[in-house]
């Protein structure tokens, strides 16, 4: 493996999924790997799992790991040809080409400005990072994209699914803010290259990108959405059309207990409870977001693995 | 040991210490102990001694440590059942039991507001972690109460004690700013539990909560006190009647090397010079606040230990 | 090797530039060397080159590194005999010794305030830490210097100079911001302490410290400067008579590949792009500012060595 930036770096995906299952049974099997190799976390954005879980799935593989705030360093230029004398302190060429000295592997967390639908679509920072970085990249969520995330969720799907092709459905979730597309985009990617039958439902106006949902079968109806599923992922982004627009709060799209009756509750945490979904359902017995959680400590050990024996 | 989240969690307190002893003489004895264990750290608050003797303790356990400011990531809510509408991002539900599956321990540094009493005597943040995590607990100070701090304060005492029973005097002294109860009561529980003589000292109406202070003797006499102290322990509270209040800062309550005689003085530092201490103090040969704060990490390494060899 | 707080504390430099070579070729072969030795690094200041590459450094090495933004836990007071009762919570007597328990080694990043001209000179910061810690110190950029980066500047030197006695030139640069003196002072004592031939050029007003300068050539005159150059350093910084002030924006200051021809050029970064030097520099073939980023880590990891080897 090149990097991991994007769900298409993935070659053989039921591959990658048994072997992350093994490592989860076998966790420091592979912990001389990385010895003498360093993981670089760039933070751009805040973070718990995605911090904690990467740290923990290179600390396994017996990788050193340098964790850097980068917002408690400096502001980095992104544009080229910039005349930099007002914020910016140092180019992303220069950034990129020296960081990656100090690292075998680096790893970015850049969310979206939810402002400039077309900057957030570039994915500029992390672009950035691939085009000017001499070491492999990995996406700790960018501005539309969360694939460790999409990873550590198809992981916990063939874990748990108790049928051949499950009936996997996207529901979408009022927030009280405004929220990116990525981890929805990811998910809905991560689905169409499983053996499973996806279904999103939103409210009107709430529509995904089209070259991301292709022919997903997309309704606005709920409760016909959720009929028969086995795992409901429920999640809030903001408008897609409407960029970055919180125009929905309707609370009648939280997730019920009644409305998810025996299917299994997926959600990428954090979760604001009796908002994106009730108490009843994190607290009962069909909610595998904690399993989910675990599993991004094999999503990222996979990868890092796989790029290790590929350095 | 399940947890050190209080002093009642010591089974054989002099066992303890002498451990600790040995742990000084021998620091990487058991550098295998906690080969792949995870101490995730956790800072609600800031925090200097205990971030570093902690971080080293593990270390030299040879644990692996990630550490997390809380405020850095998100708002964490507490409260049952609620809407989360407004700042909280994630319930400690949620939270406590994802960390939980990246360490093996995790230890909680969470100061009180000292502004509503009941909600600090309630400890929820450290309360929460030990009801909602899977793996134990350590108290790295909480609202009301600073375990580490006082096992490196025995440790240190049994240590340069010339007396089979000293006279051991805690001294209230002013400080500009509302600071916790948490340190005095932890320091006064462990006394009470080691086989000295333990006087208390300060203003009228500074009383600590009765629950802590049992029967030990109170004085609003300083001079009285410290007749004959053999450790001076020095320390400013809060009110705790008048909640979270500064209501005296007379610096006549202020140590001085004429007050403190021969008897060793003790902090568990950070200390303001010439307010809460005069400098000849701390300058001088009877000051012991260094060697205390040494005790930090062999304290946090003894209990690191045996909650490992507990897993 | 006993501190690395200056230029000074090197006591053949020939010799130490070979060693850092050697590491860069076998960065591992000295794994061991700091098994059970915990370097801690405290920054007062932002950094990222410096944090990254010291890290890597002590973790080629074997090292346990503890890294403390020091402004996350509380200010710290460094004049003495006052009376601490307005923001600083510990004073740097107990700071130092108490840290000094928890380390090996400690390496310290303090910049000036640009404001107190003698305050800043005093290095009290820096000072304070070789006064009362009890373990050696490393500066990893002071009020008026930056040794870290003047050793990296002068193995990169060695690398690449193809000449006995290379032309090296010290160039000011134009820069929106106040800039210290820092690595300008650490580069032109370096390179009087090796084999070149050192020009500096600035604007009228810009001298540096005489005392750090002493009998190098001075000119204002940039194109003289710049004739037959080999090494071209360019570096902004603030006022040194005016103090801190920046009085001085000339664009012509600014590097252009036509002034550098077929000089090397070096930078310390970051760099602002099109104020202190244009793209086509950076992006050129005799840039070699990444080449020096990179020798930031077998700089610390000579001097590292060397102190763990005087333990």
């Amino acid at each position: 493996m090149k990097k991991y930036t994007e769900i298409k770096d993935i070659s053989n995906l039921s591959d990658m999924i048994k072997e992350a299952i093994l490592l989860k049974m076998q966790p420091f099997e592979f912990s001389e790997l990385g010895t003498h190799k360093t993981l670089v976390m760039l933070f751009f954005n805040s973070s718990l799992r995605t911090r904690l879980s990467t740290e923990k799935a290179a600390s396994n593989l017996g990788m050193h790991v340098s964790i850097l705030n980068v917002n408690d360093a400096w502001n980095i230029e992104f544009e080229d040809g910039s005349i930099m004398n007002t914020n910016s302190s140092e180019h992303i060429k220069e950034a990129a080409k020296v960081i990656s000295q100090y690292a075998d592997i680096i790893a970015v967390r850049a969310f979206p400005g939810l402002v400039d639908k077309e900057k957030d679509a570039s994915e500029y920072i992390l672009q950035s990072f691939i085009k000017y970085a001499t070491v492999p990249i990995v996406n700790m969520e960018s501005a539309t994209a969360h694939p460790l995330q999409a990873l550590a969720d198809a992981i916990t799907i063939t874990e748990l699914s108790e049928k051949r092709k499950p009936k996997v459905v996207l529901s979408w979730a009022p927030h009280p803010k405004a929220l990116p597309q990525a981890v929805a985009n990811s998910f809905v990617e991560m689905m169409i290259e499983m053996d499973v039958d996806l279904t999103i439902t939103h409210p009107e106006g709430y529509e995904l990108d089209e070259i991301i949902t292709k022919n997903t079968p997309i309704t606005h109806n709920q409760t016909a959405a959720l009929k028969d599923a086995d795992f409901v992922y429920v999640k809030n982004w903001s408008n897609y059309k409407d960029y970055g627009k919180v125009l929905n709060e309707d609370p009648n799209w939280m997730m019920t207990q009644e409305k998810l009756g025996t299917a299994k509750f997926m959600h990428c945490l954090p979760v604001r409870r009796n908002v994106v979904v009730e108490d009843a359902v994190l607290d009962g017995g069909n909610s595998i977001v904690i399993k989910q959680a675990n599993n991004r400590t094999f999503a990222a050990q996979v990868v890092l693995k796989r790029i290790l024996e590929n350095l």
